[in-house]
């Protein structure tokens, strides 16, 4: 009766394959054109072997467990996290993606994407641990010295020591501005650094020896504000093999994610080396910003496949009712709840939105790996246009979903959802934090406006547009897809005018007032092609399975009839001149 | 940081005195004629005091501490909960509402809710104890014989002695037709009750002596299904003061409301006499549906009231970035987060249905009382059917704004709101299982569209739909109340539309498939009148406090031009011809 895991592989496979033609995306990058779809799908295999079979298992009991500080400061984790991460380092997992130069695979991201995922819905708390690693390697590699590269980079790729980000402060969290810890220059080049930090994921814990904090400091003499920040290496084992002088000072208890380690942290004249140039670390952490927001857009998706495959198989299982009409088993004193309506219901608005979701994810993925690796500087920049524009999109659409589709499974379980032992309500838990760090959705939403539409133009939201109606011509030639590509082509042109509408008010604050607007609409209009490109392709290739394919055309079909109209509100405010957002009295 | 409550009572005068003028309908009813405002006000200040000062204190530590089952197999409550329970009754609040030929103060049902709501506000877990008194009483005392009422009925009214539903068992949760406890009469007139039943709230405890479960059970060769189901008293203790042969098993571990005892019963051959006729178990149980479910809607109620004066709280303390446009601070180094785009959108979204909430959920306990207490019977059946209508929107709509209240507040409090000792997490943790008990939010929906619009051909909401156009008639007369006014009658305009909808769809399929869209348009509409009928009573004695009433105007305001727009997207799919709602495929 309590969780369990099939790992999507099928639908990953045909995201890769089928809709998104990653293969033609690999062959165009020296970097990947040696990797096929099987090859690809064979370490996804694996993946979901690992995730499955080790993590899963771990979830609950961690849960129930929780870290803990030590009568020596020192903090551990659950029992089996240690074995299972040693396993994770051997199988060469921490590595899949990193650079060759540095001891990694070299695989695309998009793939470690597809892996994240997995790992997240088995165990999001135990995934919290290696997920840093991939930002502190990309920000290390890009701005750190070449003496740190060589004395921290190899390990952190192998996954032999592990990584965390050491930003908030207690006063300082949303607005990094307002953060006090110093670093004082050395003689010998490297920084003291003081002050303390709250809500560092990963600051302290037994799954390796060493953890490099990547630290937001100001040197003596710095500017206030976010220009005055640098980014400081500080290690918990020098190199020498001793102690550095930081802390952990105590675990947050949490509503969830309970056997993630949440530290305070104390930095008391810590050791450490500067990374980047002085003034310049927000630029430096900015480098990991698209690929670590979209590691939590992940969790959210698979916060949201578990929820949808439980809720599913608990629907079909669980009779309760009779549902009006011909009935399907006249013997059985009530029907399957998959039957009735509102289950019906609430089943495909979170299969349709978990599917389109895994399709942006992976196209966002593909946009990075396209970035990096295309020989034309055209298309890197292109698409590292596109994967800035997605990402507070899927940071926030997807987290919501993760919380949103939790509580929905909750729902389809009832009163033992709200149990301990099915492990809905854990979800739930675990998932609603993905709404609030790494930028909460109110900061993406923000960051969407601000810098992603009106920051270009909206130059990199209409050459999206070109794509999506490329999608939506493909569309219009079939009768079968013909809602789709009306649907689609809808969705675009509203885009389009929302987008002008926003570029035409000079008022910040008026822009501001919409930015959750911005976000729901161009949600939508994600969704829109998603439901349409998925429905295409299991059109084009349904030989496979035709059964599933045309399961799969009636989810899309579903989001497109039922789902897609709930964008018109969004784009109707933003295009009305007479809305007013009433300042908030204190006292009511 | 942590919670705090400061009761609403300057709004419940206002809703009572203002919105509703309830006085005028208690000098209606001879049962009430001699309450005035201020002493019902009077009243409602003593309940805050309790609430706020003996219940919500041990809110965190009964959610900490929870439950627990001792070697005698006895159930205990968290530190505290007994000591505050034996106050509860000494100073008489069980009684408050309950028929004074019982021992009860006969006081308004419209006052009890108020109170309801203050009690769930700060501490939902301890209030589930004493929640199902009212409503075992009156199933007692409409359907027990004289002699059952005459042994259990003082005692429950005083809160001597408490009560427990105990209906739902593994197989039969929602659909209580397949429930399968049995009951066998004895030569003595008693029952022998055999059988198991699980999410018992208040199944065994230590508030009490005694523990009245009223059980659904089977007797003898009854019918399959509901009509084969009849209800049992089945006391703790019996009448000679011994033990009666039923068990607390077990308690269940769950996502929240750790303090309240949810208990697995077993029936082992326990003594217990039917209420009511056999085989007429549901109908019994049904006496109380309104007023049951009307709780479970208060409950909503308190934790979106919680969520919204905490969330408001912290964001007018809580300093984070600046805002565009003129500094109200200029030394500061941020601005208040209340004063950011989307932090007021989430506390005037909160506020707004809060406030309208508290007029509903007011208005439906009004037309209970007057209902039950109105010398004329066309009255009574007219405010009956107002209160049979109204109840499955406010127990879904209300307890979905308590879910999502809480979650709203939490995202207001960030990081914060997520560490155990802020108590927002509690909250959002407490208020998910009000969506689920007492008929999920689903089921509600069912009875919306089955019983409540198309079992009366659509009566009970075209006589509502006259009263909110006579109140939007009112609004158009004041220039300042013209959008009320508007969005008001537009509401009705749709909602009438909708109903005619309905009622012209011969397959059931259909409407059940449109339940949740009616569910949620009329939610919108009986948010549109409360804000009109608020607006309007602000504006007419704004002398007692302009200020108030003008910010209250403005946050009525914000809920027509921000939230109901919301509306449309369900009256478009109500009145849709084609839109169709796929079978959900077991395999993805």
């Amino acid at each position: 009766m309590a969780w369990t895991y099939e790992a999507p592989l099928r639908h990953m496979r045909f995201v890769l394959g089928q809709v998104l033609d990653a293969p033609a995306a690999w062959a165009a990058c020296p970097a990947h054109a040696e990797l096929d779809l099987d090859t690809a799908c064979a370490v996804l295999e694996q993946g979901a072997r690992f995730a499955a079979g080790r993590l899963q298992p771990l979830n609950a009991s961690g849960d129930l467990g929780g870290c803990r500080l030590d009568e020596g400061g020192q903090v551990r984790t659950p029992e089996g996290f240690g074995r299972a991460y040693r396993e994770f380092v051997e199988a060469g997992w921490p590595a899949l993606a990193a650079e060759p130069r540095w001891g990694g695979q070299g695989l695309p991201l998009v793939l470690d994407a597809c892996l994240r995922e997995m790992l997240d819905a088995c165990n999001h708390a135990w995934n919290m641990y290696p997920d840093l690693l991939h930002g502190a390697v990309e920000t290390l590699a890009a701005h750190g010295s070449e003496e740190l590269r060589q004395r921290y980079l190899p390990r952190l790729v192998s996954g032999e020591w592990l990584a965390a980000m050491a930003l908030t402060e207690p006063q300082a969290g949303s607005d990094l501005g307002l953060l006090r810890t110093r670093a004082e220059p050395q003689a010998d080049g490297s920084l003291r650094v003081r002050g303390s930090k709250i809500f560092i994921s990963g600051g302290d814990h037994d799954l390796s020896d060493n953890i490099v904090h990547l630290v937001l400091c100001r040197l003596p003499d710095a500017a206030p504000g976010t220009r005055g920040l640098s980014l400081a290496l500080v290690p918990k084992l020098l190199p020498d093999g001793s102690r550095n002088a930081m802390h952990c000072d105590s675990l947050e208890h949490k509503m969830g994610l309970r056997a993630s380690a949440t530290c305070a942290m104390r930095y008391e004249g810590a050791t450490g080396w500067l990374i980047g140039e002085p003034g310049r670390g927000l630029a430096a952490m900015f480098v990991m910003m698209n690929s670590a927001r979209l590691h939590v857009a992940l969790q959210g998706l698979g916060h949201a496949e578990m929820a949808a495959q439980n809720a599913l198989r608990h629907a079909c299982e669980r009779r309760q009712l009779r549902v009006p009409g011909p009935r399907a088993n006249a013997d059985a004193e009530a029907d399957p709840i998959a039957r009735h309506p509102a289950m019906r219901h609430a089943l495909l608005a979170l299969q349709a939105q978990v599917e389109a979701g895994r399709v942006m994810a992976a196209r966002a993925a593909l946009a990075l790996d396209l970035a990096a690796h295309h020989p034309d500087p055209a298309v890197r920049a292109a698409r590292q246009a596109e994967a800035a524009l997605l990402t507070p999109l899927l940071k926030a659409g997807l987290t919501r979903l993760g919380f949103e589709g939790a509580s929905a499974a909750l729902q389809v379980f009832g009163g033992y959802g709200y149990v301990r032992e099915y492990g809905i309500e854990q979800s739930v838990r675990d998932a609603r934090i993905a709404m609030i760090y790494e930028g909460t959705n109110e900061i993406q939403a923000i960051d969407l406006v601000q810098r992603k539409l009106l920051g270009d133009g909206g130059a990199a939201l209409r050459a999206l547009l070109r794509e999506f109606r490329a999608e939506a011509q493909e569309c219009s030639g079939q009768p079968r897809l013909l809602a789709f590509a009306r649907a689609l082509q809808e969705s675009c042109e509203q885009a389009e005018a929302a987008l002008d509408a926003l570029l035409a008010r000079d008022d910040p604050r008026a822009v501001l007032a919409l930015a959750q607007d911005a976000m729901d609409g161009l949600w939508w209009l994600l969704c829109a092609w998603a439901f349409a490109a998925s429905a295409r392709a299991a059109l084009r290739e349904p030989a496979e399975d035709p059964l599933w394919a045309e399961a799969l055309l009636a989810r899309m079909r579903y989001g497109v009839d039922w789902l897609l109209p709930r964008a018109a509100l969004h784009w109707q405010r933003i295009r009305s001149q007479d809305l007013v957002l009433p300042e908030v009295q204190a006292a009511r």
